[in-house]
This record gives structure tokens, sequence and C-alpha cells, in this order.
């Protein structure tokens, strides 16, 4: 098993990924691997919002030594002289000069530069990337540390070739993870008694402790500066904030008006303990969820840049007031009385707007797992009330029985398109015609004349043979291949619609699997099943039964160095907090929605993945008690091609043929509908009902007409 | 299903009692279920050593309303005039007065005593259970505060009756867990510029902080008293500090020297990423395990009272002097060069020596989750390390093959003198002379019977019928109830032996169970047999495999309120940390050892546990990997009259047998070389090969005669 995909090496290497930093408080992993309690070394940056799941399925610190660029034209190499750079590597000189005169202006001897946005997005906007511009590195994640003199760059495995192709030789790159090795360099750069500065709407508050906490009695002072000075030295070069409009989704959209969803969460702030006067939405998922307004300022979610203080009598939504129609405005703002009335403030405001709030008789709640400093540090400690979510990611949480309908209608139109689309696979991969990119190009376009449709939720996932089994792979027009009957194609993609976002992951093989690939296939199956049909009582923490997706696995040694699960919204993120299987999710709970995503990956071969988007439901037990189960609602059939039947259990069995009689009953009648003819009779024949017995009842019977013939003959 | 065997009312509850509150650094509960991580109210008291899993098994907050004592002779009611007092009842107005006395001495408002002693220990000695003393309530869970005017108990629904029955008027009964209610009482209790005095000796590291974060901004004075105020009072009457001797255990029962064990702890010390100077311990297994020097402080636990201060130049046992034999000093001190003497100072100079240490340029390493404040307080911060666990638990915590070689000697004994036990009850129960006491004294004498024993290793836990569903049940001498074949019978016990310590649980029925009966009992072997079973990557944390022994309950709507397992010593703590399956244990490696014990109880029933010892030892996979299972090292069979076989897959079945094979092989041998002939007979029944496929296999045969007669009978 290589490194990148064993469970061990995983496990030490998600701290490095961006995906496994997102809302971990500490180093925990997301695999069921966790260290001692003992190593309390808190992670590198939290991020918030939608986190890039998909890039990190296999993000992993390869174990083998540092790769030799010595001799490669593609790399940088700064020890030769002159230095060698490659035509990727970006010349930073220029913007490195301006960097160092705004940090000389506002006399900082070091500037860090994260790579987040001031709302700790999953998916960050071109202006927002300033670590990309002031680096030439564009990797999704990565640090980067300017002094006066030096400028380094820390990130972990999966980028360090992008970054020796991208950088040039003002940049070291530092090939390790977490805030602590950033911190020691820094006590080893910065002189004692000088400044180091920070943007505090780009830190966490769990980063900014972190990074306080290495600096404290060093007598370097952490520095807090909210004029960011890489917009400054970036000047008009920096591409515009996105400005289009923001619009209100229709009523048979939504679970329900912003203003039942401000009851809610007025009465949930009533009921906390600490009873706060007010709460503090900075995930911008928040705000779009609780005005049911959405736009499309970061790529794959529907979102607009905003925040939003909602207190006992008021509701202020902070926001740029110039992207709102008329109607929008009337929609947020007409017939009501003040407390039921959304004030809109600009978004420049908030840190003193929420600074002028906190100086009257108030208590602030704030999810501070994905706050940032920018706006927590204004609050007096005693007028905070520090949550891990507010009360507006919880009850967005748990969908109502409009929106479990949604996601439902969702899933099936979503599931035409899919269907379509391993259709039309099935007929043209042996005609040698698709490759990944065309193949993702295709299920896009497929999605996108869906109803409501409003693009991919997330960057297809389209592979084929050994780039199913590398992280983050997705393939680009000018990189791809080309998909045979001869290899394995995993594809994992999904759609916003104005319903339901989704997700889904099928892998498929048009030719003769080899048993290996069958066994692992089957296992990946057999897990997803465990997991999928798994009764636990109602309130149990996704973490502690996420094991029965691995166990079918693990009892062979195999395993996956990924997650099994996370969360999804109406229109929201695809990869939706706080639910899911990891350490840091909360409890599983009725209504809420998780994928379930088994996988195995053989470095240089083949990758397998299984993902289903499930409905948490209520289980009916033989004896009553409080029980659930997951209800799956992607309604596509897994490839008859790569399953080992005789490996499942009766149990197993009996519940997938119950799934794909759910498939042909819910799908079936929408391809009619729509007289996909072909589709039709694909999904008929690959939801036939399996079975295991054939054979072993085939021999019984042949026994049994073999004896009877054998007693025939002895007895005439 | 009862509140009492609820998943979910369990989860609540946890937290109350003691066993739920230990080594838990916040109000996580030994459940699989989990409360969101939003809620990060810390744990009540941090307690440390073998923690009293036993007398928790059902521990959870009855859901009832307050029990109705009115009229009710047993307990106190202080609202008539004069108030009514049961005879149990102690009379605290004297030792109130005294206590008040001191209080007035130092200046204290109020005064906090809680349930433990200065180890954290699991069980503590009659001189240190100074909330018994003071209060009258001896309850194992439970703080009390005394204030000039009034006194007051927080324990939780496990002791409510009992408090009232123990305590009189002088006492006010809160029937709230946590150190939250306390602070608030003494918030409301205490003047504005008053002080709240504490043993800093009886407060764990995390329950001081939380009061200290509770009072804080209060203006009342948390104020660290290390003369202990209870004592004074106690005076003359209290029970002497024990003074037997203190032994060296002959090496043939260690597994290595101490001079190895120092030796490895160093060499950690010198691995640890923040290389500490010291390392200070100070749970009671700690020195005893060093050292391999034991007494019995400590009811259960072959402990005696000690600190060791543990450098890179020196060894220092902080211990009664006067109770070693010239030979055990000679043990510790002979022919050594100065790092590798054990140089004695008095018990009483572990804060000053500590302090001492302190001044130099040192880094002193504390496992911070079982120190209490007393000696953490005199570090300066800068020189403190902290763990969660020293090197010597972690060390300790996997046990080499020496160890592990004495461990499996013991259980074959100790399953000797069960299988005795179960035998004579065979015999015994139909005649209706066995009543649970009496059962409980005689497999503690089976045991004490067997070589190289010390005693129970805790108090056997022997319930029939529907005391089997209850928390904490000890018969008595006065109170228990007689074995019949009608109703089941549990039966908890253990051993220490110089070789190991033991626990078991087994479960039988000698009449005709239920069919629900039979159900539960059969789904709880099967969720033993699936943990047990269960391969898994090296490294996985115990909390994230323990459903597996949940599943088969749950999938018909049943389950269990306790955590399902925990490590066990050599001849050490029956329930050692940090192992096992709860949130904050380590995670799994070869060598550990955990008990495996999932359970069922049937409020007013019945109650059913089946607790196996099982050591973690590698696992082969079909591909190559680094897996672990676990090997079960308690050797005696099930009860065949309450395993419904229908239920069993055949991976389960196939299992059982092998293990029923594996004792069979180790034990057969044992009871033969002793003449046991009836308990050897007994064996050999109850190992029997188990079959479900008799009746399938039974009904083709006659399929295939009565068809091959038919065909006879038409061809003739």
């Amino acid at each position: 098993m290589s490194p990148c995909l064993s469970y061990e090496a995983s496990a030490t290497a998600q701290t490095g990924g961006k995906a496994w930093k997102k809302r971990l408080p500490n180093n925990s992993t997301l695999s069921p691997v966790y260290s001692s309690p003992a190593s309390g070394d808190p992670m590198a940056q939290a991020y918030w919002q939608c986190y890039p799941w998909l890039v990190l399925l296999c993000a992993c610190a390869w174990s083998y030594p540092a790769p030799m660029y010595l001799g490669r034209e593609d790399v940088r190499n700064c020890s030769t002289n002159p230095p060698h750079l490659p035509v990727t590597a970006v010349n930073t000189t220029m913007r490195l000069a301006a960097l160092r005169q705004q940090m000389k202006t506002w006399n900082l001897s070091a500037y860090i530069i994260p790579d987040t946005d001031a709302h700790m997005s999953e998916y960050i906007g071109k202006h927002d990337k300033r670590r990309d511009w002031i680096s030439g590195f564009t990797g999704s994640a990565g640090t980067a540390v300017v002094t006066m003199t030096k400028a380094a760059v820390w990130t972990d495995s999966r980028y360090w070739t992008q970054a020796e192709r991208q950088m040039d030789c003002n940049w070291v790159l530092h090939k390790e993870v977490g805030i602590s090795p950033i911190v020691k360099w820094i006590l080893a750069e910065v002189p004692d008694g000088e400044n180091v500065g920070f943007d505090p709407f780009l830190f966490s508050v769990d980063s900014w402790e972190y990074y306080d906490r290495g600096l404290q009695d060093s007598n370097r002072h952490l520095l807090s500066v909210t004029t960011n000075l890489v917009d400054e030295a970036w000047g008009s070069e920096r591409p515009p904030v996105p400005s289009q409009p923001i619009y209100a989704l229709p009523k048979e959209f939504t679970g329900g008006t912003w203003q039942e969803k401000v009851s809610a969460v007025r009465s949930s702030m009533q009921h906390h303990a600490k009873t706060p006067t007010g709460v503090l939405l900075s995930a911008l998922d928040e705000t779009a969820w609780l005005f049911n307004l959405r736009s499309s300022d970061i790529p794959y979610n529907p979102f607009f840049y905003s925040y939003a203080l909602l207190t006992n009598s008021s509701i202020r939504l902070f926001v740029n007031k110039s992207r709102f129609s008329l109607e929008t405005l009337q929609y947020l703002n007409t017939n009501c009385t003040l407390p039921m009335c959304v004030q809109l403030e600009d978004y420049s405001q908030i840190r003193d707007s929420v600074k002028a709030y906190a100086s009257g008789n108030v208590k602030i709640l704030v999810g501070v797992s994905y706050t940032t400093y920018g706006v927590y540090e204004v609050i007096p400690k005693e007028k905070l009330v520090t949550d891990t979510y507010s009360p507006v990611m919880l009850i967005k949480a748990v969908k109502n029985s409009q929106e479990q309908a949604l996601m439902k209608a969702s899933h099936v139109r979503d599931a035409v398109a899919v269907i379509q689309y391993l259709v039309w696979l099935e007929k043209n991969v042996p005609k040698g015609t698709v490759d990944e990119f065309s193949g993702a190009e295709y299920i896009d376009e497929l999605r996108r004349k869906e109803n409501f449709s409003s693009g991919p939720s997330f960057e297809t996932i389209s592979a084929s043979g050994l780039n199913a089994a590398l992280a983050h792979y997705s393939p680009t027009k000018e990189l791809h291949r080309k998909l045979s009957t001869d290899e394995m194609y995993l594809v994992d993609s999904g759609g916003q619609y104005w319903d339901g976002t989704t997700d889904i992951t099928r892998t498929v093989h048009w030719g003769t699997p080899t048993a290996y690939q069958k066994e692992a296939y089957t296992r990946v199956l057999m897990g997803n099943i465990d997991l999928s049909r798994l009764v636990f009582p109602a309130a149990t923490s996704g973490r502690v039964v996420e094991a029965f997706a691995r166990r079918a696995l693990w009892e062979v040694g195999l395993n996956y160095g990924h997650g099994t699960g996370h969360g999804i919204g109406n229109f929201l993120c695809v990869h939706e907090w706080p639910v899911g299987f990891q350490y840091n999710n909360i409890a599983m709970a009725k209504g809420m929605f998780t994928s379930i995503e088994p996988g195995y990956y053989q470095d240089g071969e083949f990758g397998i993945r299984l993902e289903d988007v499930a409905l948490v439901v209520e289980a009916k037990t033989k004896y009553p008690g409080n029980y659930l189960t997951f209800e799956l609602v992607s309604f596509v059939p897994y490839d008859r091609n790569l399953i080992d039947v005789r490996l499942l259990s009766p149990e197993q069995l009996q519940y997938l043929n119950r799934y794909y009689q759910t498939i042909r009953e819910t799908v079936g009648p929408e391809l009619q509908r729509r007289q996909l003819r072909e589709e039709f009779a694909w999904l008929e024949q690959h939801t036939e009902p399996l079975s295991a017995g054939a054979p072993h009842t085939t021999s019984l019977t042949s026994l049994w007409v073999a004896s009877a013939l054998a007693i025939l003959s002895w007895s005439s």
C-alpha cells in the first residue's frame, strides 16, 4: 500500500492539507487515528465555509525523500549561478519591494500572509488570492511570511513541486505544516523588540491564539493591522471585488421565510444558557441561508460577501448595498416593525459597528471556530459568548420537511444527469473518443441542462486509471487521460440547483477488471452499505460510527486516507459544516444530510470511491427506542461489473437490492416522463436484483438431480 | 427501555458519576454520544488512578421526578418540627463547629471538600474520606462545601436516597453535577471580598482551573490552604495513615528491573519535544510500576502513598521511609552511581522538594490530567511541561513480552477459579443454598486459593435478577438476593495476583430463559465478538471502534449506558489508564491489554454483561499492512443456555468456536494437572463447538432422503 493511501501516513499528513485544517480546533485529524491527547499542538490555520474536501481525498505527506529537482527544467534551481527559473515561475521582485515598502510604513519586520479570505471560505475569490499574488505559488494551501530580507512559503507535500515551478528565487519553500514551524522561523528571523504584522480578517481566532502564544514572552510584537498590506502593494492590478446582483430565492425553494428563520435564531438565543443579546454571523453561508439570498461571489458557492449582526431588537446586514434591486430591498424591508426590518450597512462597517454595539449592555455570541480575529478582537471579553458554532449553523444543519423534499427533488434530477453520462460513457468510451476533460465537460453540461441548475457544486473530478489514485486530481484541457475499457474510471461531481446541492461519486470499469479491483470495489461498497444501513441511537456522533465504512477494507489490510462524509446544503455549501463523520462534527439528528463516501486508492494503478448523499431518518427498531439510520438520496446504481456478489453478506445484498428498487421507483418515472428510453433501459438493467445464492442453489439442485439420477439408475 | 439504561439518559448522567468524571478534561462522556463541541463546560473534578468503572455501569440520572421522601421513615425530613432523622443519619453539628473554627482561623468564608485523595485515586483510604466524615454521606461521588452558616453536598442521582438517609439537617442536598452549580452557590453564599478555601492536594489542575475561572472577576478569593482543615477538625479520631511494609516484587513477576524502567523513562524524556529535565510522578500506580514496589494502602490496589521526582541525574522517591525493610532499602540503593540510586525523602516533603528543584534551570514534565494543584502550583509556568500523561503512564500501557506472559498466566489461574465457581453454582443454585453474598464470598475465596493471589481487584459484583440491572450493585451480608434457576445471574469479579490483574464478567441462567433474554444475551455476545475479532489499523483510537460492540444491540433498538472497556495492569490497577475505548484514551498499540465488556440492562428485570480481557496483537491480513486485532486472555466459556445460535453470522460462529478451542487448549491442561475432573468435564461440555447449520443441514438431508425414497418408490 502506498504511503499516500496508508491510513497512518494520511493521518499524519492531514494536518497539512487545507481541508484537514478547516474547522479543526487542534491537530486532530479527520481519520479515526488520532494522536495521544498529550500532544496538543494546535492546528495551522482554521478555515471555514465549505472546505475543499475533494482536493484532499488523498492529502498526505508522501514519505519518500524530498524530490530531486536537480537537472529538471520544469522547476527552479536557485543553487546555480544564474539560478534556473522555469517559464512557469513568477517574477516577484517588484511585488516584494512594494510590500516591503508598506511594511516599512507600518514599522513591521515581518508580515504573515495566509491563504484564506475574511470568511474562512472553502473557495476564495481572485481578489482574495493574496498569497498567490505575492509568491507566485497558486496552491490552495500554504502560508507566506515576508521579512525585510527574506520571503518564505510553507505548504504540504501535495504542492511542493507546484511551488518549485511557480516561485522564483526570492522565495524559500518550507516543507512543513502547522503554525509551529512558522513561529520558529519568525523567532529566528525577526530581531528582539520588533513587530510582526498580520491582517486580523485573515486569521481565525484559533490561529491568532496560536501565533500569539508562540510569540508571547519572546519580545516580538504580533500586530493586528486592518489595512491589508498585500492589497496596498497589489494596487490597481488587484481584481475587483464582485458586484453582481444579490437575489432572493423564490419562496418555493426555501425551507421558510427569512422572518421565520430570524425568529428561530432569536428563540435559540433566548434559550441559550448565556442568553446572548446578539449573534454575529460571519460565514457566507450563514447570511445566504438566513435571508434566503444568493449571488455568485465565490466559485461553486452561491454566496455574497457579507456579515450579519442579529440582535434581540435589530437585524443588520453588512453588504455592498448597491447590489440589491429595489425588489430585493423591499423583500428585506417592507411592512416591518423595527426588530423585523433588515437594516443594510456597508460591508466595510462591520468592525466599527460590532465595536459600537459591544459598547452597550450586550452579550455577543460568536461561532468561534470560523470567525476571524478581525471582528472578534473588537468585542470585550466580558461581552463575548463563544460557541463553536452559531445557532444559524446548528439550525441550518437540520433540514425541515420542505428542505428535505427540495433536496430529494434535486437529487432525482441530478441522478438523471449522471445516468445520462454513464450511458453516454458506455457507448463512447469503447470508441476511444472520450477523455477525462471532455467527460467532465459533458457531465457539467448535462447538469446545466437540468431545471433550476446553477452550475457545478465543485470542480468535477474525472479521473481514469492511476489518476484516480491521485490527491486533488482534476483534468485540464491540456493535461488529461483518455478513458478506456482497460481501466477504471472515477467521477466525483455535483451540482448547485435552486432546490438543493448534490455530490456523488461513481467508479466504473467497461472492460474486465482484475480480481483485486473487484475485491477492492466490493469492499468499498460493503463499507458504504454497512454505514448506510447502520441503526444507531439518536444524537450519536458520526465519528464513532464511521469505522463501519472501513471494516470490510480493514479486514484484508486495506483502507483509505480521507474522511467518510460531510454535510451538504440546500443550494449552499457542498461541504456544509458542522454535519459529518469527523472529530469535530456535531451529533447526528433526524433531518441532517451527509455524504457517505468510502474509497480505496492503489497508488499508480487505480482509485475507487463510492459516494452517496444520505438523509438521517428515524429507524424502526424491533424494540422501541430513539434510533436513527440513513436513507440514500443519491439515485444512481453502482457498477455491476465490479461487484463480487460472493463477498456480500445476505444482509448487505438485501439492502443493496432494496436500494436498487428505490432507485427504480424514484428515477424510473422521471426517465420515462422525459422519454429517455435508452437511459430507462440502462437503469432497469443496472438495478436488476443481484443474487449471491444462484451458484449455491444451482449446485444443490444439481446435487439433487445427480443423486436422483444415480438412485434411479441404481434402482432400475 | 428504562431511562437508567437508555443510551441517551446515561450520556447526560455520566458527567455526574465519579467514574465518568475521571480523567475527562471536559464534559465529554464515555458513551459514544457526545454533545456538540459548542458546549465546552469543563468537568466537575478530575479523578485519577484506577477509576470506579464498576460502580458506574449504570451511572445515570434517572429522569423521574425527585423521589418523594415524605412519610418515609428511613430518610430524613427536615421540614417537620422537630425534623425527622433516621437512625442512619450522622450528627455532624460538632464536626461542623470544629471545621468552622478552623475556617475562622484561616479567615475563610467557605471551604470546599472534594471526595478524592492526593493522588486522584479510584479507591481512597479511610483516613482520606473527609467528605464522608464531615457530612455523614458515604457515597463514592460528591463534593461538600461549608460556609459559616450553611453546609451543602452535591451528588448525582445514584446517591440521593443514600444522602437523605445519612445526612442530618445541617446539610442541604443539591441534586446537580459538575462544578458549575457549586460555583454558582458559592457566589450566592459568600459575600464580596471574602475567601473560599480548598486543599490544593485534593484538587486536580483541571478542577482548580474551573473553580478559578468561575470565581474570577467575582471578588471572591480562591485560597489554596495546604493544611487540610477537615483533618484538623477530625483530629485524633481520624484513622491513621497506613504504615504496613512496602515490598519489592520478585524479579520473575516484573517486566524489567526498576533500573531498566528508569532508563526507559529517561530516554523518553530525552526524546520528548520539550526535553524536560525531570518528570513528576504523582499517581500511585506510577511509583508502584516504576520501582516494582507494592503495598496495600488502597483497597483493591497494591499501592503505597508516594510521589517520585525522576530527573536526568537523580531519582527521588517521596514516601514514609520507615516502611522499608533493610532488604528493600538495599534493593533501591546498592552498588549504584548517583543518577541510578533512589534517594528517599519523606512523603510530606514533595511540595517543598519540587519547589526547590523548580528553582534551578529545569523543566518539569507533569501528567496534568491526574496531578493535583498542590504540586502543580509550586512549579513556575516557564519550567512546566504539561502532557496529559507522563512517560511512565505511556510506557506502562504497552506490556512487553514478559508482562504479557505474566498476564496470561494469571488469567489461566483466574479462569480455573471462575470455572470452579460456575460449576459450584450449577450444582448448588438449584438447591436454593446460594445467595449473591455467599456467592461473592465463595468466588473471592476460590481466587485467594490461587497461586500468587493478593485478593480481589475490586468488590465483586454478584447480582441476581433485577439487581443485575442496578447501578453499582454489590450484595452485603445483610442485603442480598437468593440465586435461583428462575432468573439470570451476573458475576463481575477479578483478582490481584503477583503476575497480573484480572477482571471478567459472566452472566448465566440455570433454568429456562425467555426469548427476550436469549436475544439480548446473544446480541451482547455478538457485540463482544464483533469488537474482539475486528481488524483495525495500528494506532486507531478505541473510541472509533467501540460501536462494533453495540451494533448488534442497536439493530433492534437496544443499547447499554456504559463504556466498552478499560486498560488493566500487571498487579496494578484493574482499571488502568490511559488504555481503553473512551474519548480520552490513547491509540491502540500492540501489547496493550483492554477489557471488552458490552452489556444490556433491563430495568427491574435483569442485567447482562460479557466481559473479557483482550491483548492487542498484530493482525495477519490478506494484503500486507500494519493492522491490529484482539486476542482474548479471559478463558471462561459463555452460557450456552443463553445463546441463540441462529442470530450469529457464520463469521461470528467460527470465531466463537475458535475461542472455545483456545480455552480448551489453555485451561484444560491446567484443570487436568490439578485433577479437577468435574471442572474439566464441565469445560469440555461448555466448549463443544456450536453449530448454526444443524437444523438447516438436517432439513436438507431429510429433503434429500425423502426425495430419494420418493424416487425409489416411483421407480420400483
